[in-house]
């Protein structure tokens, strides 16, 4: 494993529980019914242990980095859609017409586009150019890519989340846009939580019957292929994952680094985070599920990762979209925790039934 | 029923089929997947036929209001919590210190407190003053009301979204407090829906199960009392309901009369939507379940009213909090259909099993 890559790993530290227990302290002296903020409130507790303060800092300004890459599997039939709309969905976002433009305004939260492995050409302008490969290889025939390149896609979305946050950005979002990479992600899923292809694998953009059961089939050629060894992620991430999978996961243990919350998207964001996790498991500490994607994988890499999606919205999209939405929830969650009166604060004493308020 | 309420009742339409339908179209036109954006796909289509027009305006701003009032059936014990904590939180509210008013800050929304009947002595600053009366009486030993006063809570309630609207306001969202009011909620709920007592009630702000058995055996007595007539909506409210239950019907009534959309809150204001339908059926074309809440009286008013909530976290606060978070999903709906480019736009072919693109 190279230097810097230790170095990222070494940075990252656990939650707080001294934080995290005086957040659910304060939870229930606040002017509301203990309990009563559902899942907000484990968000909010969550928070305070990723910061290691109580009350959390406003995860505010959110950033949105939607990382982008080719698939050689492509070829083998998994999707419907032409590869060359990977580059034309990059320059979208970097015109500001796709989804995830609008839902980012929506929330206000900044954008930033990332060719990570994009085969195609993408625009000069508004698009941040860290390309390691031009699309990854057929990974139900050999590797994806080498470990060199996983490892330097890992390190350059890990830049791409450092730059965000020396420019100020306190809740970080990660996106995808790759045509078939929805067949990786259920590849990186089998490998980390020993799920079936069947299990793992879903309809992606709309795959009909005949092209379900192609994609699970090259998920098992690659699995039965590769035998992934959870125990080497990057060696698993090289041999099955994409280069926007790489990336995502590098941006994610970067805001563990840098004690910066992150919110997990569909099962793109959700795979990469199952390689986060097995290169460093505290990592998760700082991630919170932003929504459950009607790709089945998803569910599975949030089972395993022990997070509980805000979200449920049957959504499908990628491009970080059911994350952006989650972003006012968690800013909400810790708004909640700083700026609401405690039941004492206004003169209500609790039933004998709820929390003791001090005379 | 007096003038002003037919009037109210006579200016409300029905959902713009047309309108309805090219929301539908031009959403499967747009760059993505089709379906992929889940339910908020269906909420677009929604305020399109709402609006009239496709694509729908941006609801925006947001407006919330706050109606409180206190309950004539505390004194049957269905809840621990002292009835002056109504009037204290209506002072919380004024002051800016509860959840709803954090929540609201989160989503850019206006708020308005608004006492419609509370017993106690309320901040003359920063509070509406519509009393209609000072608490209802026992709904489990006679009428909560006249229906001169449930007709007074409703026309208050509508007088209040009004102003609202001229003043701006996009998007409305009506929230509640009062101690005991998921009580009258139940009753409301099995007046509407044939529901029992038993599968209509909840713990509201957390009693045990002596209390839960309490409030269920009230809901059973007041329901025998009055052998309610759906047909008869203002002689239900007037028997059963609360004062704010009256004024958040008569705000969604107004609402759908000027065709801003409304978010539905928790079982409060789901049980006065039931109220509000049983006046108006198209009125709901108008409304959007911003949440689950906890309370089983929610979910069985919303299947009767035929709304899938956006949100599901556990919730059971009230004062509007559910519907506040769902503001940004209600507001990113919209904002899709008018700002992300169309696959033509973005010199995308969709593939043969999705939607045909002209050339």
């Amino acid at each position: 494993m190279p230097d810097p890559l230790r170095q990222l790993l070494d940075a990252i530290g656990p939650a707080d529980p001294a934080a995290a227990a005086a957040a659910a302290e304060r939870q229930r002296r606040l002017a509301k019914p203990p309990g009563s903020l559902g899942d907000l409130e484990d968000v909010a507790v969550r928070l305070a242990g990723s910061a290691g303060r109580c009350p959390p800092p406003l995860p505010e300004p959110a950033a949105v980095a939607v990382f982008a890459g080719d698939h050689g599997v492509h070829a083998r039939g998994v999707t419907p859609w032409p590869q060359e709309v990977t580059a034309h969905m990059v320059a979208a976002f970097a015109s500001g017409g796709a989804v995830v433009n609008a839902l980012a305004r929506q929330v206000g939260a900044r954008m930033v586009v990332v060719d990570v492995g994009v085969a195609g050409t993408v625009p000069a302008d508004g698009v941040l150019r860290r390309r390691v490969r031009s699309g990854t290889a057929d990974l139900s025939s050999g590797p994806a890519m080498t470990r060199q390149e996983a490892t330097a896609a890992l390190l350059a979305g890990a830049g791409v989340a450092r730059d965000l946050v020396a420019a100020g950005a306190r809740l970080l979002v990660a996106g995808d846009m790759g045509i078939a990479n929805t067949t990786p992600a259920a590849a990186l899923v089998c490998a980390f939580t020993g799920a079936s292809p069947s299990a793992a694998t879903g309809r992606g953009t709309g795959v009909d019957d005949d092209g379900l059961a192609r994609k699970v089939a090259v998920v098992a050629e690659a699995i039965a292929l590769h035998a992934p060894d959870a125990a080497d992620p990057v060696g698993v991430l090289a041999a099955l994952g994409g280069l926007e999978h790489a990336a995502i996961a590098g941006f994610l243990l970067q805001a563990a680094a840098s004690r910066v919350p992150a919110v997990l998207d569909g099962v793109i964001a959700c795979s990469a985070a199952l390689v986060a996790h097995a290169l460093c498991p505290v990592a998760a500490d700082h991630w919170v599920a932003g929504h459950r994607s009607a790709e089945p994988g998803a569910t599975l890499a949030l089972q395993a990762l022990g997070l509980r999606p805000l979200l449920d919205l049957g959504m499908r999209l990628g491009e970080g979209t059911g994350a952006v939405l989650a972003v006012p929830l968690v800013q909400a969650a810790a708004r909640t925790l700083r700026e609401v009166a405690t039941l004492e604060g206004a003169e209500i004493t609790a039933p004998a039934a709820g929390p003791t308020v001090a005379p």
